[in-house]
C-alpha cells in the first residue's frame, strides 16, 4: 500500500481557502503564481511518495535505538534526510533573504502535510527544526541569525524545542533548569529535559536546542523563564562546528508510536547557552515557536488521518466479503459497498478534509496578519490556531479508529499499518499542548479577552457563507441548513461562555474542551462548505462532485455534533464541578 | 498501580439491575443468595487483584511466543492459569450437575469483568472455554457433554471458537474447511483457520476446538455449515488423552493489542472431528456461543474502561500541575482539580459504570429468558445483546484514549501502562462481530423482524423509569429530562427505520450503527437512571452519591449524543448512499 499525496486537494485549498488573492499579493510573495506551487508541490509529493513513505513501517518496526549516549536512526533514514537536505526542502518557506524558498505558510502547510502521511516519524524533525528558525527570525539577534538560521535553513542542522521537566509539562512556570550567566556574557544552563522530540539522532551534524532556563534572580512562575540558545556542539566565530557541548541524551523513551522519532532525555551540565532576546521574556518567545509548531502539529493530524484513509479505501475496495443488505446482489461484494463501511470512509474522508481546509484558511490567515499590519486578521488567525491543532489532531485519532476499524481482525495486525496510524496518532492532542490547554488558549486568550469579538467576526463569515449557499442548488442550500444550525449552536455556547466568564470561571471552563470541539467542527464544516461552493464551477467533474458530496455528508453526519457540545456546556457543568470522586 | 476490582458496585448492579427477585427465585438459582454471592466475588476479587493483576505488563511485553510449532506464554501465566483451575473459578456459572457452581449469569459477568480488567490477555481463555462450555451443554450430544463438560468447567481442558478463515470473517457463508464422514461416523477436518484466540497455549493439558466446516454435499452459502469438536489430543473412552490430532499451529499473530493472548493460525489436516447435533445446522450451534462471548466481550469493554479509568484516576490525584482557572489557589494543585481533567475522568466513569448497569441488567434477562418459557424477557435479552456488545466495545476504545489523554506525555510511555489499554481496547469492537454486524443484528433481526414490537416495549420500561424519576429531588428530575429527550431521540428513530425497513433498505442500513450507538447510550443511561433510583436510599452515603452524581453526569453529558444520532439517521442515508469514491 503505497502513499498517493493528494496534490489534487491540497491545490483547491490553496487556490481557495487560503486567501489565495491576499496572500499572493503582499509583496514577499509578490513572485509566487499558483502553478509554480503547483510544480513545487508535485516534486515534494513526489519525494514524500517514492522516498519517505517506504521508511514508515520499517521505521516503526526498528524504532530509535540508544546504546552509550548515542542514538542511531533505523535503516534508511540518514539517506533520505540527505537527500531531503541535497533537495532544499527545509527551506521551503522561509525567507530568500537567508537562503529559504520564500513560499507562503499554505504551500508549507501541503508540504507539512506530505512529509508527515509519508512518515510522521521522519516529519518530526524538520517540523521542530522549522519552530527554531521561525523563532530565531522574530526573536534572535543579527549574529544569532547570521550564525544558525542558514545551516537550519539548509536542514544541514535541525532544532529543537526544551520546554519539559519532570515536574513541568503543561505547567511551564514549574520549569527548573538554571541559566547562569558567565564572563564572557554566555550562560552556564544546567538540568534535566525530558520529552525532546529530536534531541538527540544521528541525521544531522549539529542541533540546535533551545532551551527554557532560569536565571538565578528570575522571578518565580512563567515570568521568571528565559530562552537559550544552546548548540549540541559548538560553532566557531568562521561556522566551523568546534567542541561537544556539556548536553548528554542519557535515554530515550519506549513509545507507543511514532518510535522512529527518538524523544530523549537530555541533562545539561553546565551547558554553553547563549540568551534569546532579554531575560525573563522566554516564554513569550517560546510562544511564538510553539503557536507555529502548533498549528504544524494539527496539519500532522491531517496527514495521519489521510494516510488512515488512503489505507482504509484500498483495504475496502479489494475486500470482498457478505452480499448487499437490499438483497439485489447475491454475491458477496468489495465491502466499500456496505452502507456501513461507506459511513466510516465517508467520516474519515471528510473530517480529513475539512481539517486539510481549515488548514490552507488558517495558514492563509496567519500569512496575511504576519505580513500585513491588520488587526482583524490577526485576530481571527490567532483564533483559529488552537482549532487547528485541537480539532484536527483529536479528529486524527478519530479518523485513525476507523481506519483499524474498517479493516477488522486484519486492523488488529500490525502488518497491516492501519495500527501504526492508531498509535502514532495518539501524541497528537498531546504534544504541543494538550486539547485542554488549547481549550484554555481558546476559551480565555482569544475568546473572553476581546469580549467575545474576534467570535463574533467568526460567526459573522459564517453566515455570509450560508446566505451564498443559500442561492444554491439542492445540496449547497442542504449544507447551508447543517451550518446554519452548527452557527446557531456555537452563537448560544458563545453568549453563555461570555456570561459566565463574569459570573462562573470554573463553569465555563468545564466547558472548554466542548467548546473547542464545537468551534473546530464548525470551522471544519465552513470550510468544506466554502470548498464547496468553489467547486460549483471547474474542470474536473470528478473531483468538484467529490468535494460537495463531502461538504454535504460533513454537514449532515458531523455539524450535528455541534448541538451536543453546546448542551454539554449549558446543562452540564454543574454536575462536571459538584461530583465527588472517593476512594 | 493496582486494580482495585470495584466489588461494591458490582453488588449494587447485580441486587439492583440484574432483576435479581426474579432470578433468584428461578429454581436453578433457589439456592443462590446475595451474602453469598458477595463472599464469591470478594474472593474471586482477591485473586485478580492479586494473582492476575500483576501478569498484565509483564504478558505485554513478553508476549506469547512461537517456536516451532509450539506456543510458550508468557512467565506467570501457567502458574497464575493453574491456580485458576484449583481454585475452580471456570466453573462459577456452569450447572452444578457437570461440576458447576451454579451462579446466575450476572455473578458470572461481575468475575467475567474482574478477570479481564486485571488481565484481558488472560481473561481470554476462560471467555472462550465458557462459550463451548454453553455450545456443548445446549446442542453436544449425551456422550459429548460427558466427555467434555467435566474438564472443560473445571479448566483443565480450554475451548476455542474456530470460524474464520482467510476469505471468510464476517462472511462466514464462505467458510471453506472440509468435513468428510468416515466410516467409523467420525469427519475427517481439513483447512485453513485463522485468528484463533488461544488456538495454541501451554496452559492446559487439551484444547477442545469448535470448528464450522463443510461436508462434500452441503449447500452452499452459511445454510451449508457444520459444527465439529476437534479436541487437540483425541480422548480415550475412559477420558484419558490419547494421540495428537492433526490440527497444528502454524504461527500466531504479532498483534497491535492482547499480546499475551495467542492468535493462532491453525491448519487441519484430515484431523478427526465429531459433529454436533444435525449437518448444516453449525451456523445456528455457533451463534449460541457467539452470542455469550458477544455478551462477555461487552462485559470486556466494562472491564478495560475499569482499569483505565482507575489508572487515570490516581495519575489525576498525584500529578500536581498549574494553578486552578479561578485564582482561588496561587500555587499548583493536582490535576484532578483542572474542570477538564473532571470532565474526561466522569466521562471515562459514567461510560463504565453504564456499561457495567446495562450488561448487569442483560445478564438478568438472559438467565430470566434461558430458565423461563417468557417471550418477553427473550425477546429484550436478545435485543439487548448487540447493545452490550457494540456499545460497551466501542466506549471502551474511547474510555482508554481518555485514560491517555490524561497522563499527557507519559500517557504515550508504554511504561506508564495507560498505553496497553488503548491498544489492548482496539480489539474489542472487531472480534465476535464488529460493530456494524451487531448494529445489523440489532436492526435486523431484533428490530424490524418483529416490526419494532420489543424496541417498543423497550422505551415504555424506560418511561416508566421517567415517571419514578419525575417524582424525585432536583436530581432525578435533570435525570429524567436527559432520558426523556434520549428516549424521544430514539422513537423518532426508531418510527423512521421502521418505515425504511419497507421503502429503503439501504437508507435504513445506512443508519444502523448510529442507532446502535444511540440505542447502547440510551440503554445505558436507562440503566444508571435505575441505579439512581436505586440509589436514593441505603448506608453508605458518599458511594450512594457517586453513584446519582454519576448518573446525572451522564444524563447531561452522554445522552445528548442520542439527538446527534437520530439526526444522522434521518437526514445522513442519502448523502452516505450517494458520494463516490473517484480514484
Amino acid at each position: 500500500m503505497s502513499y498517493q499525496p493528494p496534490v489534487q486537494d491540497l491545490m483547491f485549498c490553496i487556490e481557495h481557502l487560503s486567501h489565495w488573492e491576499t496572500v499572493s499579493a503582499l509583496e514577499v510573495y509578490s513572485e509566487c503564481e499558483l502553478p509554480d506551487v503547483g510544480a513545487v508541490l508535485e516534486s515534494y509529493a513526489r519525494f514524500c511518495a517514492e522516498q519517505i513513505a517506504p521508511l514508515s513501517q520499517v521505521g516503526d518496526t526498528q524504532g530509535a535505538r540508544f546504546e552509550k549516549g548515542r542514538v542511531t536512526m533505523p535503516d534508511g533514514d540518514v539517506q533520505a534526510y540527505a537527500q531531503f537536505v541535497e533537495m532544499g526542502w527545509q527551506a521551503l518557506t522561509h525567507p530568500v533573504e537567508y537562503g529559504g524558498i520564500g513560499m507562503p505558510r499554505a504551500v508549507g502547510a501541503a508540504a507539512v502535510e506530505m512529509l508527515n502521511a509519508a512518515d510522521m516519524s521522519f516529519g518530526l524533525c524538520p517540523l521542530l527544526t522549522d519552530g527554531a528558525i521561525e523563532a530565531l527570525l522574530l526573536t534572535g539577534s543579527d549574529e544569532q541569525k547570521a550564525t544558525y538560521l542558514g545551516p537550519l535553513i539548509e536542514g544541514r542542522w535541525s532544532g529543537t524545542m526544551n520546554l519539559t521537566e519532570p515536574q513541568a509539562g503543561s505547567d511551564l512556570g514549574r520549569v527548573a533548569t538554571k541559566a547562569v550567566q558567565r564572563a564572557d556574557g554566555s550562560y552556564g544552563i544546567t538540568g534535566t529535559k525530558i520529552f525532546i522530540t529530536y534531541g538527540a539522532h544521528d541525521l544531522t551534524e549539529n542541533i540546535i536546542h533551545l532551551v527554557l532556563a532560569r536565571t538565578p534572580d528570575a522571578p518565580a512562575g512563567p515570568k521568571g523563564l528565559s530562552l537559550f540558545i544552546v548548540p549540541q556542539k559548538l560553532v566557531e566565530p568562521d561556522g566551523t562546528l568546534g567542541a561537544a557541548n556539556a548536553v548528554n541524551c542519557v535515554s530515550i523513551e519506549h513509545k507507543l508510536g511514532v518510535r522512529a522519532s527518538p524523544t530523549a532525555v537530555l541533562e545539561y551540565d553546565d551547558a554553553t547557552g547563549f540568551l534569546i532576546g532579554e531575560e525573563n521574556s522566554g516564554l513569550e518567545y517560546m510562544f511564538i515557536m510553539m503557536n507555529a509548531a502548533r498549528f504544524s502539529v494539527g496539519v500532522q493530524g491531517v496527514a495521519i488521518a489521510e494516510r488512515a484513509y488512503q489505507r482504509a479505501l484500498a483495504y475496502a475496495r479489494d475486500r470482498v466479503q457478505s452480499r448487499p443488505v437490499n438483497g439485489q446482489i447475491k454475491d458477496a461484494v468489495p465491502i466499500i459497498e456496505h452502507p456501513d463501511v461507506r459511513r466510516m470512509l465517508l467520516r474519515m474522508r471528510s473530517l480529513t478534509e475539512g481539517g486539510r481546509a481549515m488548514a490552507a484558511s488558517t495558514a492563509g490567515l496567519l500569512d496575511i496578519a504576519h505580513h500585513r499590519e491588520n488587526p482583524e486578521f490577526a485576530a481571527l488567525a490567532e483564533f483559529m490556531v488552537p482549532l487547528v491543532k485541537g480539532f484536527c489532531t483529536e479528529r486524527a485519532v478519530e479518523v485513525a479508529s476507523l481506519g483499524v476499524q474498517i479493516h477488522g481482525g486484519m486492523g488488529f495486525i500490525e502488518e497491516t499499518g492501519a495500527a501504526q496510524h492508531y498509535r502514532d496518532a495518539r501524541i497528537l492532542p498531546i504534544y504541543e499542548g494538550t486539547t485542554a490547554i488549547q481549550a484554555n488558549d481558546l476559551l480565555g486568550r482569544k475568546v473572553m479577552r476581546d469580549g467575545g469579538a474576534t467570535a463574533r467576526l467568526f460567526a459573522a463569515q459564517i453566515a455570509e457563507t450560508e446566505a451564498k449557499l443559500a442561492s444554491g442548488d439542492a445540496s449547497a442550500r442542504a449544507i447551508g441548513t447543517g451550518l446554519a444550525q452548527a452557527r446557531a449552536a456555537f452563537e448560544t455556547a458563545l453568549d453563555w461562555m461570555l456570561e459566565n466568564s463574569r459570573t462562573d470561571i470554573d463553569a465555563a471552563f468545564a466547558g472548554s474542551v466542548p467548546f473547542l470541539m464545537l468551534t473546530g467542527a464548525l470551522a471544519a464544516g465552513w470550510s468544506l462548505a466554502k470548498g464547496a461552493l468553489a467547486a460549483q464551477t471547474g474542470q474536473d467533474n470528478a473531483f468538484r462532485t467529490q468535494k460537495i458530496a463531502t461538504a454535504l455528508f460533513y454537514a449532515q453526519h458531523i455539524l450535528p455534533e455541534c448541538a451536543t457540545e453546546q448542551n454539554r456546556i449549558l446543562c452540564g457543568s454543574q454536575s462536571l464541578l459538584d461530583a465527588a470522586f472517593p476512594d
